[in-house]
């Protein structure tokens, strides 16, 4: 055989075509197509599904793999070539498992469950829902069953979402996080915060124009970017010079879009700064979901809701809405704490309690311990004792969010451990650059961008995200760090002594 | 071999899902993609046709067409499955004779070709944009040469776009066209109309709510369709409930988007009005792009540029755009004649001409008779030729259309027999409907679209053109019904004697 590794590599850049193609699809679905076009794409995409599957499972890219393998032996294993032989078949040893016909339905299944929801939130009918949530568990198990070296049914879903984490060790980060974020409620529950200042009526053009100008200091460029509306906001790449984005707008409340927007930079800004090297290969994309949410949270939240970037906010707030704020006001509203019914605007204190709900749900309707007809209820219970609130409507329950409309059971703790890993990073990279604060508030934030794309984007899949905090932070993920940044900046915030440790330096 | 037919659908299911997605990678690089997304474009559509094609010409395609034609024996010929066969096997024997290579070298060069172009026309910069077409005419050559059974390489070509038809045969329409158009155009230059209606200051959002008011008439629905902006517009259908048209706006001149929106709304209807029994098979699209463009010309002229629509259009420009125009100002305006240096702007009678034009020069360049080098003069001295006019400037003249730069070659004369066609179809919906004319004047369009369907939409690509037509109106495509209703039209407008046919009743 001539030149296995070119060959894998060519089959490999194919296969990453027809990724390419499938994120298109997907993108197009949320935010261009007309709704009846749903049933013939959820059909594109189960074919496009179907035939990666087979092309990427098939004995011949094997053959290829185990062919490359020995043609790198001695090669340094940091390489591109060592990494895409590693991860690769790593990722084709689980693939095989599963038939061509199971991932052809798991994709048309996410695609009609997410029709299906849309519809279903729109009229909050649960009833309407079920049978897509029942039909995307029953598949789920199938699923889990083509494997046998998993501990249990979650983690199998859980790895394909954050590869090589256990259940057990989410549920000991989940435990530690609850109990701080409890206390933390608890504590701040005492006092208020008035966030009136982002309120009022806002027209969405002047809106756009705030974001518009953030997400240009962030490196949002038109030439390789654009940006949507969808009704849950996402990212997509297709590959590093198609970027794309989408945020919603709310006419009375301008932190749902300014936040959104950059949340979703910061996801856009990974896949932005992955190597050109690594481009339409399995490498070309970030690693994990929980590195990924790491990005988009640090730039809404270390960053977008830090007070040095409050500086920069405040007066781009008055030039474009024409409501003037002091930076200090304005800090202090956007990181007001109180228990909510959406997770995506749920504030950090509040936040990791919906993805603690969210995992213990989802571990509970896989394993059949939890009927589907009896999620609503077991959905507000747990809202009632995480948060305190009663649930009115499914819309602002059960049915907000579309991961498991889309069968993606197993996602939802990547989110939580996207806080951490991002409290992680920034300790690290306020260690490493004292000037960061000052930088920010004078609306610099390429300096930030650059310590990331070195430290992370740039490496795209090719590290385990394990080994990747490993390097960077010095361990695996922790919770400490996390809960010692966001005691520092609410005891700050709301004039309490929470801090812990001292801020790092 | 357990049910070849059933087989051979799901096959050519798989095929059509592969298709739509490379329809949609098109549509999004003219409509949304950001500018440095074309490199990676080029390489998922090369992908994907390679894939579409390796599979499509596959031996096990070949068996499972003769076996489901063995099963089919008997079956009557203008059955779904007949046909499916006889038009699957008739492509699939062209196709199969083309390295998988070449096809999706041809692909990859299309997109590649198309971004060269959008910015060599922005600089009016021919030489920048000379190596694509070299590459494209070298690609094009290549794949002539894969056949033995045409008379000539522009039959090879030709064939592609127009399924049977020879250069012959369009040689001698052209002829005959041409000539009767030359002699139109002498005769109309001795008068002048004036069309000062259509031009001013006209605010995009007005004349999109013009635009939008009569797309809804003819069958526009935002539940299965969408319209976007586009450099060269067009229209794409991913299946007949995702119908997408896309238009240009000029604040200065309405008629531009307003007649380009409904030409690509008449391409829209054809995709939209196709049996759902074709859905997701070869024969759920148009089936040659002179039928395809007999409907958007027959919506955007015999409709659009009629004086029964006049007095829908007259009112509609009153309340949208705020200019008050008489219906027969407005009939007379939009119907003028002039040459001109844009085929997509020309009026019925120079229309022809420019296309005339092309299809000389083409088979030149195919044959090695011209050399891309000498392309400009060339074109420079032909529009002199057809049309009096002196070409100041390629971007409004040899660089001004997308085909050759997206390696379509021999896909000009369809617009031409686009016209004869629809100068057909016409006459024969004339003469079924006695009440066209008054139901056209009322804003009813629904029945002529009807007659459309029932005619030609529903068939999808069953039916050849020929034989199409030969149901219809009993002939072969033919000249003189398109320069009869040119003549009676246009005697009517300049108030002189043109008509040699009487108008049929």
């Amino acid at each position: 055989m001539s030149d296995p590794l070119e060959q894998l590599r060519r089959r490999l850049a194919a296969l990453s075509d027809l990724r390419c193609a499938a994120e298109l699809l997907g993108w197009d679905q949320q935010t261009m197509m007309p709704p009846r076009g749903g049933p013939a794409r959820a059909e594109s995409l189960a074919t496009l599904e179907r035939i990666a599957h087979d092309m990427f499972v098939s004995a011949e890219t094997g053959h290829l793999l185990e062919a490359a393998a020995a043609e790198l032996d001695g090669a340094a294993p940091d390489s591109d070539d060592a990494c895409l032989v590693r991860v690769t078949r790593r990722r084709w040893e689980k693939a095989r498992r599963v038939p061509s016909e199971l991932a052809a339905e798991l994709a048309r299944s996410a695609s009609v469950g997410q029709e299906a929801w849309v519809e279903a939130r729109r009229r909050s009918d649960f009833d309407a829902f079920a049978p897509y949530l029942e039909h995307n568990l029953e598949l789920a198990r199938r699923y889990v069953d083509c494997f046998d070296r998993f501990d249990c049914a979650y983690d199998a879903l859980l790895d394909d979402y954050e590869p090589g984490i256990k259940t057990t060790t989410v549920s000991a980060l989940f435990a530690e996080l609850g109990s701080e974020l409890a206390a933390l409620i608890t504590t701040l529950a005492q006092r208020s915060i008035d966030d009136s200042c982002l309120h009022g009526s806002f027209p969405i053009e002047r809106q756009r124009e705030l974001v518009e100008g953030v997400l240009a200091r962030m490196g949002f460029d038109r030439a390789g970017w654009r940006m949507d509306d969808a009704v849950h906001p996402f990212a997509a790449a297709l590959g590093s010079q198609d970027v794309r984005i989408t945020t919603r707008w709310d006419q009375s409340y301008f932190a749902s879009a300014l936040y959104g927007a950059m949340h979703e930079c910061g996801h856009g800004l990974y896949e932005a700064g992955i190597a050109d090297s690594l481009q339409r290969t399995p490498l070309g994309h970030g690693e994990s979901l929980g590195l990924h949410e790491s990005q988009s949270r640090l730039w809404e939240n270390m960053v977008g809701r830090g007070r040095p970037f409050c500086d920069v906010l405040a007066p781009s707030i008055a030039q474009t809405l024409g409501s003037s704020v002091a930076p200090e006001t304005l800090y202090r509203a956007v990181n007001r704490v109180e228990p909510s019914f959406i997770r995506v605007e749920a504030d950090e204190a509040t936040y990791g309690l919906h993805v603690v709900l969210r995992f213990e749900l989802e571990q509970e309707l896989i394993e059949g311990r939890l009927a589907v007809s009896d999620l609503p209820e077991a959905w507000n219970e747990r809202v009632q004792r995480y948060l305190g609130l009663e649930v009115r409507d499914d819309a602002d329950g059960v049915l907000q969010d579309v991961h498991w409309a889309s069968g993606a059971i197993g996602y939802f703790p990547t989110y939580a451990l996207g806080n951490l890993i991002a409290g992680q990073l920034w300790e690290r990279a306020l260690a490493d650059m004292p000037d960061l604060d000052a930088q920010i508030a004078a609306g610099e934030l390429s300096p930030l961008r650059d310590w990331l794309r070195e430290h992370v984007h740039r490496h795209g899949a090719k590290l385990e995200t394990g080994e990747l905090l490993q390097r960077v932070v010095g361990g695996p993920i922790a919770v400490a760090p996390f809960i010692s940044y966001l005691k520092r900046k609410l005891g700050d915030v709301y004039g309490l002594e929470l801090t812990a440790q001292p801020r790092p330096l």
